[in-house]
């Protein structure tokens, strides 16, 4: 199964993170790690050789590739020689049960892996409490956004469902939600709202449906000087969820 | 000279853009065009080529490509067939003085051409007096950080220097400088300082030098929750530059 292509992914509910970083990284949060990918040549760091020893010892598969087809598998620019499969973790939308103050993070659709990868490092920072990815966009299991995301994958709770299904949680669970948009309706920083809410972006240029705008409660843009008219994706996004953040009415900030 | 290469880049003072939307921005900012890459194989969108013949008519040489030279020497992933070589544009250090309110971004190195692109992006939403390029780093005419900046360069004050220099400058012109570090001295939000103020940003990983941090009037942080330990580069200096550029005493919001 070819974990490098979305197909591959899906089929096999895995996918592949290189580095002693995020394998690491991924022991320490419980992600179901099927087995180790280990360049021996390329894996010279002894804190990987001590983790790849450890993980083995706890039961893990270890396959021993030549440097060329472990670089060839992994797509790694700097092979660090210790990479591994793992088994996706989705939670079901049934499970994901807003409290008073909690706020979450909708995606209709991100093209760049980089940026879903760069969102999702931002939506741990502010203590989302999950990313509901809905319909299609970039896979967050895509090599380019599990290295954006810097190792926040494994500790999000991570959503996928239709725009039907998501538009009803959204009512049932009375959360408000607000759009992101360059001509939204409200300046973020004056808006004050309900919680719990959800953040909702859309894609890079083409921004939310108008399904989605039509099931938003309002929607935000950001200040723009100069001939600005948008900005990067992940930027917006980085800017509009710390000002929810800091708006939450007990934020656990340290 | 191979303007795809930081050497062929320097030497020549010229840079690429690549696409409609760019050619049309550096047009309309006045930046100066040496010359226009036509592949009119690819180049079928009615505005580009309008476009290219305005150019042409202005008496700007174009030369006529085909596509897979054209498709090599601009890198473009998805080409559009219009393309230019355009002079780059820098800002002596001296020329650059702040006024009472004045916002600038000082970075001393950022490693990613796509991020450094980001940050440009955001520079101009904030109404930033110029960007300051201290020492290594990032090239902002890099074909990624071009592509990134969506535009942005061409209105950009942009200055490069030396780390000796650029702290000469905050003295004498009375700058407040403040670094960006995951272990600031002050949450960003709290932090209140005299202008003109420059927010200063190092290197994805390694952050601000030891010599730069010295050079600060102080550190501010980012609060993060959970197991978050930083922010993507761009990310982080967006989230920055909003907060400073919400409190510049007369600010220039639309």
């Amino acid at each position: 199964m070819d974990l490098r292509s979305f197909r591959g992914r899906e089929r096999s509910g895995q996918y592949l993170i290189e580095g002693i970083r995020h394998v690491a990284r991924a022991a320490d949060e419980g992600a179901r790690i099927q087995s180790l990918l280990v360049a021996p040549s390329a894996l010279s760091n002894p804190f990987g050789q001590k983790l790849a020893r450890r993980l083995r010892r706890s039961g893990i598969e270890s396959l021993q590739l030549p440097p060329a087809l472990y670089r060839d598998l992994t797509l790694a620019v700097e092979p660090q020689g210790l990479a591994a499969v793992v088994w996706q973790s989705w939670t079901h939308l049934a499970d994901a049960k807003p409290n008073r103050n909690s706020l979450w993070l909708a995606v209709e659709s991100i093209d760049s892996p980089g940026n879903l990868g760069t969102i999702l490092r931002t939506a741990e920072a502010v203590a989302a409490s999950g990313v509901i990815l809905i319909g299609g966009g970039a896979d967050p299991f895509d090599p380019g956004a599990v290295r954006a995301s810097m190792g926040s994958l494994f500790s999000q709770r991570l959503i996928r469902c239709e725009p039907r299904e998501f538009i009803a949680w959204v009512r049932q669970q009375g959360v408000t939600l607000l759009g992101s948009s360059p001509h939204g309706m409200f300046d973020y920083r004056q808006h004050r709202h309900p919680w719990p809410a959800a953040l909702l972006i859309g894609a890079e240029r083409r921004g939310l449906s108008a399904e989605m705008l039509d099931a938003c409660h309002s929607t935000v843009r950001i200040p723009m000087a100069g001939r600005a008219d948008s900005l990067n994706a992940a930027v917006a996004t980085g800017i509009l969820l710390y000002g929810m953040f800091y708006r939450r009415p007990h934020p656990a900030v340290h």
